[in-house]
């Protein structure tokens, strides 16, 4: 398969590069060319404008940060979907609202091209292991089509309906990943202030009931007080606001996500925005009076 | 080694017969005597009033279900503590306050007992299968003495501090599995309008970083939509009572736990106390404007 | 009218004294007899014992400080309806839970003595002007004897029902009053953020249409920064308290009046609990790095 | 002084027509030219483009719905600035985003017009009676020029600043008054669980220390139970999100704001968008298990 990328950050080179190791044609191309070297020198092709990876590709794939720079790139002036051929296949694998994504399914529609939501989720870590969780929406198949490629890509891919589907499941998830660090900041500062040691804590939370992968994975930082940011504050608020923009279309009520986003605007408007959203430990600690652990 | 059990409801009944079937010799316990029966059938004696217990015993194990009973069969006039022999132990596996476990604590003192916090965690399933999660706090000495005997109850035991540490550790982890359906309620609800399908809705949930086991114990009753309680809201309520009325003496703020509190208040003000409480699923649907669906 | 006061706080001896300059033959006891002589020089006669206010008292007050003290005042073993004559008058002017009222309702009953729920609305300098606002319930005939001596002592005086309305009616604004502070800090801190001037925001809000006589008594400490207490962040904290806990057994949520309870909790944990319950300006102001005016 | 006005929908209208009415030279557009007629007949002018109403007028008026149509009929490519005059005022009165506000005003400044926030706040009944209280910011001279024009449309006109902060406090109020309608609710759905008549239960919160004016305007409809809308939810939930999303670009927390627009989302949900925003009290007592009553 012939594939082309689009939007190359964090986690999209080495998803791409995935790709490229695999044998695949692989062209390439981000607002920032020096993001393209990795790859080219694996032996995918950079191109300079979005619209030259159309022509050409069966399956184009974007990885971007934000609704508007999703629909730049896709239907906009410069846009891939100009140059792209009728029956080939556009993913888009970002994070974006259902109602941007419903934008660009209009438009893939009328240029014929068949349109796939695979937001991903999961860090760079389970980029580059492929074991990124792929929750894919879209006709079915133009899924079969990819599915080798989402294959390549992570180690757990669902289809999970027709249209927007995606979109609503992957803000599900990053909603009770936010609001889980939300609910661990209360309860460990809860028990801090009644005395029980930090390790002891931690290691009975990370062995009960609510011991998911991520109370896990934010064991050994939090054990450390370390708030380097396997995803910083300011991005989960970026997420809990198009949660909570898609809940206004909606009108579904999210209390809790709602409470929630307030702590990431705390955070940022006290110099922790770049702080790993589980850093919202120390907002509840500092409410309850007790002074900040060093890191 | 001899010992006694006090308060025999749907927990204290197999945890106690896991003691009598591992051979040792007790003695039981309970307001309403039918309770017993399953017990003396397996060989434990029985006793009329809780006082009775304690001459004889090594450790006296208590499981009630809330501060005034546990004061009144331990440090009551018709106590146990009152007959209990210097140098004994006494094991109180409720779910109670700190507050209320430090004045049995300062009652067991002045009789030369030592005592142990040992609240459980883990539902009627677990207390058959002796996989009940153990956290115990109070002198290590004790504390040793009665591990073989917690090895028979519970599969994960700690030893997590020589005072209330396990109180406020069990609060914590009601807190956590509380506060997990209210944000499982409000993500799903949110798919759910966005045109997710239930079962695929669950399917992912049950696969991603959030994935509890809880959310896994979950799971089933949630896809059948059942409600019968593994446990109910009402008895949540309980719970968070405990942890909001603590965090009020700590002056600890606890926001996530206290909103979710109310949404007990509304199952019971709306004839649902008793369901499970993921049942609070039922309420953010329908302010979402979702029509329930048959269970 | 024969008259007795119990419970010489803050509130109670300007209005006990308002009662003795009108000419009524007053006797009163406090906890801490120093409390009484301001009374007592102005004419009042003194006991030493709450029982020993009982006999000869056509009506008796009381003004205490929370449920405890008054079931141990009215209905304890030394408490003053043992001496009280049937057809006498109890009226408690107290904030307590309709919970611990009910229970002094039985116990007035079995004595057959008519007991009026008085609690009031307003602080000391309200007390002192004879404003205060006086919800009453219990008995209208009752009600109608205590009339002229609840004019001596408020401004505004409400007959709100035959049991305990008048309680219910007391939380529900103490509740509003808590309330509006908070929702004041946050939209004032909002717009200080924006940079809008202090004194013209104070300004604005206090002729908008949510100007009500609360935020006006509250601008000259807000404008000065002045969180000397007319009612500090911990006395707000039990009056909260009153109000949930009636609120779970009456199984009704207070969403908004639970999250802004946590407010108070970390006044109290940063030192602030004596801090007037504006005050919680402070808090949103920190949430949102605004650095701290100085007062 | 000759003005235009531009958006007249059920404010914009008795606004301009009190302009008309006092003797000025009016000119006026709407995008419904039917909107217009009313004030045709008093003597104003109507134009069929918003371009159209630049040339010659030393003041414009703008009242619109939201940002999208504010930047439309000012800077958009048919909008007023192109075609007025240096040195001439733009007036905006309606409720925007301070982000759009400063775009706005980019725009003006490219222009060399003036320009001026003037908010209002008030409703349909306050515009037709002069009693509007305007916000306004700006620079000092235009202000100075506009403020005759003003005093004909508003009973209290604030001059708060020279940028942006009349929008941050009109949003300030509309959160306050939004805020208050939730905290009315679950406080009088207390009271009725607790057995306080409905009539009572205003009345003594029409005389408290939290008796705002908006509380005084609105105790007949809740009397009456009528929600026929001053204000519907739906709008107050648009206006809700203006404060919230610059909360965001502020970095600033707003719990209770947050936690309240929950509300309008169900109303919405649940067929009542249209009521007026008080009606929320009717999901408060649903969540309370009170039957609703009839209105």
């Amino acid at each position: 398969v012939c594939s082309s990328d689009l939007g190359l950050g964090r986690m999209g080179v080495p998803m791409a590069l995935n790709l490229v190791n695999a044998g695949h044609q692989v062209t390439v191309y981000n607002r920032s060319a020096d993001k393209t070297v990795a790859l080219t020198e694996a032996g995918a092709s950079a191109v300079t404008r979005p619209a030259d990876l159309g022509a050409g590709a069966e399956v184009v794939f974007t990885m971007i940060s934000n609704d508007a720079a999703l629909e730049d790139v896709t239907s906009g002036p410069d846009g891939v979907l100009a140059t792209m051929a009728a029956g080939s296949i556009l993913v888009d694998m970002s994070t974006v609202t259902p109602a941007c994504s419903a934008r660009v399914a209009e438009a893939a529609t009328k240029c014929s091209v068949a349109y796939i939501r695979a937001p991903v989720s999961g860090s760079v870590v389970f980029a580059v292991a492929k074991t990124l969780t792929i929750l894919a929406s879209g006709p079915t198949q133009a899924y079969e089509t990819c599915k080798p490629l989402f294959e390549l890509m992570g180690g757990k891919i669902f289809h999970v309906g027709q249209d927007e589907q995606a979109r609503y499941l992957k803000l599900t998830l990053n909603m009770m990943v936010g609001i889980t660090a939300g609910m661990a900041a209360e309860a460990l500062a809860f028990s801090e202030r009644g005395g029980v040691e930090w390790d002891v804590l931690l290691e009975v939370v990370a062995n009960s009931a609510v011991a998911s992968p991520l109370i896990g994975y934010k064991r050994a930082p939090m054990a450390a007080r370390d708030w380097t940011p396997a995803f910083p504050a300011n991005q989960m608020a970026k997420d809990f606001d198009m949660a909570l923009d898609t809940a206004r279309d909606l009108c579904t009520p999210l209390p809790i996500t709602a409470l929630v986003r307030q702590y990431w605007s705390t955070m940022m408007a006290t110099g922790r925005g770049n702080n790993d959203f589980f850093g919202c430990l120390e907002l509840l600690e500092e409410q309850a009076g007790i002074k900040p652990k060093s890191s």
